[in-house]
C-alpha cells in the first residue's frame, strides 16, 4: 500500500523514494510513504482560496453541525479503523482512546460550538467596555476567523485522535487544515482521512493531508496561518525556530512530552482507597498504549516511608500484565510503535539506571519469552531513585515506553520541589483524601502545569484518569511541555481566530456584532416584538412600556404573598439604618415581576417560553410611590439549526420616574422561527 | 547625571564606559547610561526569591489597591515628570499621554482587578465542566501567578506609559518585574522609578530597573519567566530568536510598529462630518509625539475621487502646525527623539519617494527656519502613492516620524486588499456614517488587526482616537505588529499567570478554588447563614428550606398582581399546545419570588441587600400543586478591602416534590464583615 496525500482536491503520490513503514506487531511492511514533489505552496494557497472562503460562508453552528455529522459518519465505520489500528501495536482499549476518543472529541466540540457560540460569524468576547462619559464611544472585543490555513503536525502515538482533536476546533473557527501525520502510523490517519473526504461533509479545500515530509510548506506561511506541533521537544524546537515562522509571527503551538509526576499524599498509606487508586493509576499509565503517551506518569512521587509498599504493590500488578499481539485473548499491553522505539527506550533506561535502581524488570514475566521477535514488544520496567534532589536525570530523561520511576519525598515542600524539577509538565496528579494537602500541592506546583487531577475515593470511580486529555479542558503545559495550549472547549477554537478590540458608537458596533449594545438605536415599532417570529425580529426591535406606580400596599402585599419579609421591605426604621437604603424599598423580585407585567404580550404567539435571566443588577432602590417603566429591546438571536425555534435574548432596562436606572438584565426566551 | 539601575534592593551604577544621552530639544547632554557589571542572574533570582513570594502573599484586591496607591502617589508628583519630559522632545500634550495616560492605566487596572477578580489567590476561568455522569468528577479552569519574573523591554517613545502599562497587569497577577527602558529616554523612566521605590508601596523585590543593556539576563530565564518587548520589528525578532527563550518556552510577547491604515468611507466626502473627522485624525496622528507612535496612521486609504480633497485638507491643517521647543508658547509639535531618528526618518522618506510623490514638505512652513539646529526637529511630510497595488513599498517602509501617505482605492474590495497589505497591524480606523460599509470593512480586514476604530459624527466628540491604546482594550496585532497582545483588562493580567485545568471531586475543587461547586459538601448548620457575618461565613454554609405548594390560585393571583398574564400561565388549552409545557405553569418570576420567601431570614443582620441575580435558568416547569423547596448555599465571598462589607454569592437550587431541578441561579448580596 502506497500512502497518498490529499492535495488541492486530489489524491496524489510523492515522486521520491518511498519509505517503508513496518507493522509494530509483525515487523512486516504495512505501507510506503513519500511526499516529494508536491506543490506545498499550492496546497497552502488552495486552502486559503478555496477552503477558507467556503468555511467562512457557514456560521459557527453550521460548522459545528458538520462536525457532528462527521463524527456520526466515522463512528459508523469505526471497525475499519480498529482493524488497521492493530498494526500500530495498539490493544483494543488503546485503539478505543485513539478512534472513539477522537470521534468523541468531534462530538464535544460540536456541542460546545452550538451551546457557547452564536449562530453567526462574529464571536463576542466579554461585555462592552465604556470608553466615554456619555457612552457615545464604546469598545467591544470580538473574534474573527484567521483567513489562512492551519498546519497540524501530529505525533505517531495517536494517528486518529491526534488529527481529530486538532481539526475540530480549527474547523469550527472557520479555518481550513492541512494534516501532516507522523510517518510511522500515517497509514491509519490516511485511512480515516479517506473516509472524511469520501463523506463530502466539509467543503472542498477545508481538509488536506500530507503523507510524508512537509517540504517547503513552512516557508510559505504568513500572519494568517497557524502551525501546531505535537511530538518530541527536539523536533518542536527545530520547527519553532523556523526563520519564516519567526519573521512573520506565525502562530505556533507546541505540545511536547513531559516528565509528568503523580504525588501520593502522606495520608494515603497502604490500606486506604487512595493508595489502591494510586497504584492502579501508575500501572495503567505505564501500560496503556505501552506507555507511549505524552501525559504518562513518569515520576511517582511518594512519601519515603511508603516507597517500598508502593513499589511492591506496583510490581504485583505489573506481573499480571500480559504483553503480546493485541489480537490474542488475554493480552493487556501491545507493542511499541517500532523497533527504533524499542532501542530508544532501552537507551533511556540505561541513562536513568546511572542514578536509579531498576526494581522491576518485566523481561521475565509470563509470556515475554514467547513473543515473536519481529514485533516491537517491550517489557514494563519500574525504577527507583533514592536521591532525587541530587540526581536530576530522573527529572530530565524520558523513556517513552512502559517505564516509570518511584521517587521518595520527606516533606510537603520536598514533594513540591520534586514536581517542579520536571521544568514544566502537561499534567500532574495528586492522590489524597486530605483536601488541605491537595490545596497546598496545587498552589505549590500549579504554575508548572497545564492540568492537575486530584484523585480520591469520592471521584475515583468516575475519574477519567491522569493521562486523558479531554476536549473540554485545556491540554498543554509550560516549559518542557512546550508552552502550548490546545482544546479546552471554546478556548481551543479561539486559537484559530483573531481577537479584535472594536471601538465606535453603540449603533455601529451593534451592526457589526449582531448584538444590541446599550446606547444603540432602538427600533420602536407599532407591533409588539412578541408578535414577531424569530426570522422577522430585528436586533434592536424595542418597546417602551406603560408605567406602574409601586405603592406601599404593593410592597406589603408582595411580602405577604411571596413570604419574603426581609426587614428592608417591612420596617421603615430598620431600612433607614441600612447603608444602602433611605427607607422601605420594594423587593427586587417584585420589580422584575412587575416589569414582566409591563412588557409581556400575553396572547399565544411566536414567543414560547422564558427560560432564564442573566446579569440582573438592582441599581437604584424603589421606594413607595416610585413609578417604574421598562425599555425592552431585542438584543441577540440564536436560531437553532435543527429546530423550529431559537433563543432570543432581550435587553431589559427598568427606570424610575426620574429616569434613574432601577434594574438592568437580559431576559432569555425561546421564539419560533 | 549618571543613570542608575535598581538591582537587588540597591541603586547601582554600571562599571563600563557611560553612554551620553542628548536632549531632543537642545542637543545637550541630559544623562549618561551604563549597566555593565551588574549581576543579571542575581537580579532575576532576587525577583523570584524576594519579590515573588511577597507579592503572592497579597490577594488580587490587595495588589490592586497598591496599584491605586501608586497611581495617587505618582499623580501628586506629576509636574516633576513633566519638567524632565520636555527633554525627550515631547509637548505638554505628548507628555500628558505618557505621564497621566500611564497613571490612568494604573487606576484602570486597579479597578478591573477589584471588580472582576476575586479577593483571593486563585482566579477562576469559566464554569465547572461536568466530566462524569453522576457528577463526582468535574473540571474547573483556574489561573495561578507565574513564580518567575517578567522582564519588560520598552521603547523610547513612552518612557512612563511604556513602563506603567506593562507593570500594572504584571503586579496584579502577583509577578515581580524588571523594567528595561530604551536608553534614549531612560532618564525619565529612571526618575519615575525612583519615586515608585521611594513610595515603598510595593514589597521589596517587586520592582527592579536596568538602565543600560540587559547583559546575560535572558540566558537566565526559565519556564516561569516572561519577556515582553515593545519596539522595532528587527530588535524584536532578535530577542524572539534568543536560544534560551526558545529552549525553555519562555513566554515572549512582542509589540512592534506597524503600517496602520485609516480608511475613509465612500460616503464620507468633503462637507460631511466624517470627512472633517478623518482629516483631523490623520493630522493629529502625524503630529502627536511627532508621529513617533507605533499606532500612528501611516497609510490614509481614501476613495480615489476624494484623494485630492483629502490631500488639500490635510495640507491646510499641516500648515498650521508649529514645530519647536515645547516650552515656547504656540508650539504644537515637538522634536523627534534624537538626531539619529531624524536621519533614519529622512532615509525612509527617501525610500518611500521612489514610488510615492511628496505632496507636502513642511520644511518651508512658518517657524521651521528659526529652529535651533541642535534640536532633533523634523518637519511633517505627506506623500501620495498613486499605484499602491503595484508599489508595495508604501505598505512596508515605515518612517517613524510625522509622515503619512495618502493611498487611493477604487472599490471596497480594493480598500480591504490595501489594508491587508500591511501584513498585520496594531490598529486600523474606518471613517464612515454607513454602518454596512463599516461592517464589511471590519469583516474584511479584521483578522489582520488587533484593534479597529470606527469614527463617525455620533462618537467623534467622545472618541479617544485612532492611536490611543486603552487599558481596557487589547493592544497588539498579528504578523508585522509582532503577534503579541497586551492589556485588555483582566486578559492582560492573565498573560502573567498559568492556566490550569483542575480535575477532581466537587468538594476538593471547592476547597482549592474557594468557590462552592455543585455537588460539593454542604455545611448545614443550625444558625441561618443570614445570621453570619462575612468573616464567619464558610464557603458551603447552607440551608434547606421548608416547602411551599404552588396552587392554581397562586398562579392566578400572581398574574393579576404582577400584570403578567402570558397565556402559558392562564390558559390550559393554549399552554398544552406549547412545545415546552404540558399545561398551565407558574411564572418563573413567581418561582424566584416564592423561593426568596423560603430562604430569606427577615430580621436585620449582616446581610444588607440583594444587589442582583445571575445565571438563572428555569429547567423544569412548575404546574399547579407542585411543591417547591430550596437549597441555598454560600458560594463565594468577596470581602472589600476598604469597606465594612463585601459581596457574597449564594448558589440557589429550587427543586420540586420529585427532586427535579426547577430553577438554578446565583443570588448576589452585600454582607457586613
Amino acid at each position: 500500500m502506497q500512502l497518498q496525500s490529499y492535495a488541492q482536491g486530489q489524491w496524489v503520490t510523492g515522486n521520491g523514494e518511498p519509505v517503508t513503514l513496518l507493522s509494530a506487531i509483525s515487523g512486516k511492511p504495512v505501507a510506503t510513504i513519500n511526499s516529494d514533489g508536491l506543490d506545498f505552496a499550492g496546497i497552502a494557497n488552495y486552502a486559503r482560496s478555496i477552503g477558507g472562503p467556503a468555511l467562512r460562508e457557514l456560521t459557527f453552528h453550521q460548522r459545528a453541525m458538520k462536525l457532528k455529522q462527521l463524527a456520526l459518519y466515522l463512528n459508523e465505520r469505526k471497525e475499519i479503523f480498529y482493524a488497521l489500528s492493530r498494526e500500530t501495536g495498539a490493544t483494543r482499549s488503546d485503539s478505543w482512546i485513539d478512534i472513539e476518543g477522537g470521534i468523541a472529541t468531534l462530538f464535544s466540540f460540536s456541542g460546545k460550538g452550538r451551546r457557547e457560540m452564536p449562530n453567526g460569524h462574529v464571536y463576542l468576547d466579554g461585555q462592552p467596555e465604556v470608553l466615554s462619559r456619555k457612552g457615545s464611544f464604546i469598545g467591544q472585543h470580538v473574534y474573527l476567523p484567521l483567513e489562512g490555513v492551519a498546519v497540524h503536525i501530529n505525533a505517531f502515538n495517536f494517528p486518529c485522535w491526534g488529527m481529530l482533536e486538532k481539526i475540530a476546533p480549527t474547523l469550527i473557527a472557520g479555518v481550513p487544515v492541512i494534516v501532516k501525520p507522523a510517518s510511522q502510523s500515517a497509514y491509519l490517519t490516511e485511512l480515516m482521512f479517506r473516509h472524511m473526504i469520501e463523506s463530502g461533509i466539509f467543503p472542498e479545500g477545508s481538509l488536506q493531508l500530507i503523507c510524508g515530509g512537509v517540504g517547503n510548506l513552512l516557508d510559505n506561511l504568513g500572519c494568517q496561518d497557524a502551525v501546531t506541533f505535537t511530538g518530541s521537544a527536539t523536533t518542536g524546537l527545530k520547527l519553532r525556530q523556523h526563520p519564516n515562522l519567526m519573521q512573520n509571527s506565525v502562530r505556533f503551538t507546541m505540545e511536547a512530552d513531559s516528565l509528568n509526576a503523580s504525588i501520593l499524599g502522606p495520608d494515603a498509606g497502604p490500606g486506604t482507597p487512595e493508595f489502591d487508586l494510586y497504584v492502579k493509576e501508575v500501572v495503567r499509565e505505564m501500560t496503556t498504549k505501552a506507555g507511549q503517551r505524552c501525559t504518562c506518569i513518569r515520576r511517582a512521587i511518594v512519601p519515603r516511608h511508603y516507597a517500598t509498599d508502593v513499589i511492591d504493590a506496583i510490581k504485583a500488578r505489573l506481573m499480571k500484565v500480559v504483553v503480546g499481539d493485541p489480537q490474542n485473548e488475554g493480552v493487556t499491553m501491545g507493542a511499541l510503535a517500532s523497533h527504533d522505539q524499542c532501542i530508544e527506550v532501552a537507551e533511556r533506561i540505561g541513562q536513568l539506571s546511572e542514578t536509579c535502581e531498576l526494581v522491576y524488570d518485566g523481561v521475565d514475566q509470563p509470556g515475554m519469552d514467547q513473543l515473536p521477535s519481529d514485533g516491537a514488544y517491550f517489557a514494563p520496567r519500574l525504577l527507583y531513585c533514592d536521591r532525587p534532589l541530587e540526581n536530576t536525570g530522573v527529572h530530565d530523561i524520558e523513556a517513552f515506553g512502559p517505564v516509570s520511576t518511584v521517587i521518595p519525598y520527606e516533606s510537603n515542600e520536598q514533594a513540591i520541589k520534586l514536581a517542579r524539577l520536571g521544568q514544566g509538565s502537561l499534567v500532574s496528579s495528586i492522590f489524597t483524601y486530605d483536601d488541605e494537602f491537595a490545596r497546598q500541592m496545587v498552589i505549590g506546583i500549579g504554575a508548572w502545569h497545564g492540568r492537575i487531577l486530584i484523585g480520591n475515593r469520592d471521584c475515583g470511580k468516575e475519574s477519567t484518569g491522569h493521562g486523558s486529555a479531554l476536549p473540554t479542558l485545556i491540554h498543554g503545559g509550560p516549559g518542557r511541555a512546550g508552552g502550548g495550549q490546545e482544546m479546552g472547549g471554546v478556548r481551543g477554537i479561539l486559537h484559530y481566530m483573531q481577537a479584535i478590540a472594536l471601538q465606535g458608537s453603540p449603533t455601529t458596533l451593534t451592526r457589526i456584532t449582531d448584538c444590541w449594545i446599550e446606547g444603540a438605536s432602538r427600533l420602536e415599532s407599532e407591533v409588539h416584538p412578541f408578535r414577531k417570529k424569530l426570522t422577522e425580529l430585528r436586533i434592536g426591535d424595542s418597546i417602551t412600556t406603560g408605567k406602574r406606580k409601586i405603592t406601599l400596599e404593593d410592597i406589603e402585599h408582595f411580602a405577604e404573598f411571596s413570604g419574603d419579609k426581609f426587614y428592608a421591605h417591612m420596617d421603615q426604621e430598620a431600612a433607614s439604618a441600612n447603608p444602602f437604603f433611605e427607607g422601605r424599598v420594594a423587593h427586587g423580585y417584585f420589580i422584575v415581576s412587575a416589569a414582566a407585567g409591563l412588557f409581556v404580550d400575553p396572547a399565544p404567539g411566536p414567543v414560547l417560553a422564558n427560560y432564564g435571566l442573566e446579569n440582573l443588577r438592582f441599581l437604584t432602590p424603589v421606594n413607595p410611590d416610585d413609578e417604574i417603566q421598562v425599555e425592552f429591546t431585542c438584543k441577540q438571536k440564536i436560531p437553532r439549526e435543527n429546530e423550529d425555534y431559537g433563543e432570543v435574548r432581550w435587553d431589559t432596562h427598568v427606570y424610575n420616574q426620574n429616569r434613574e436606572l432601577v434594574a438592568r438584565y437580559d431576559v432569555l426566551t425561546m421564539v419560533e422561527k
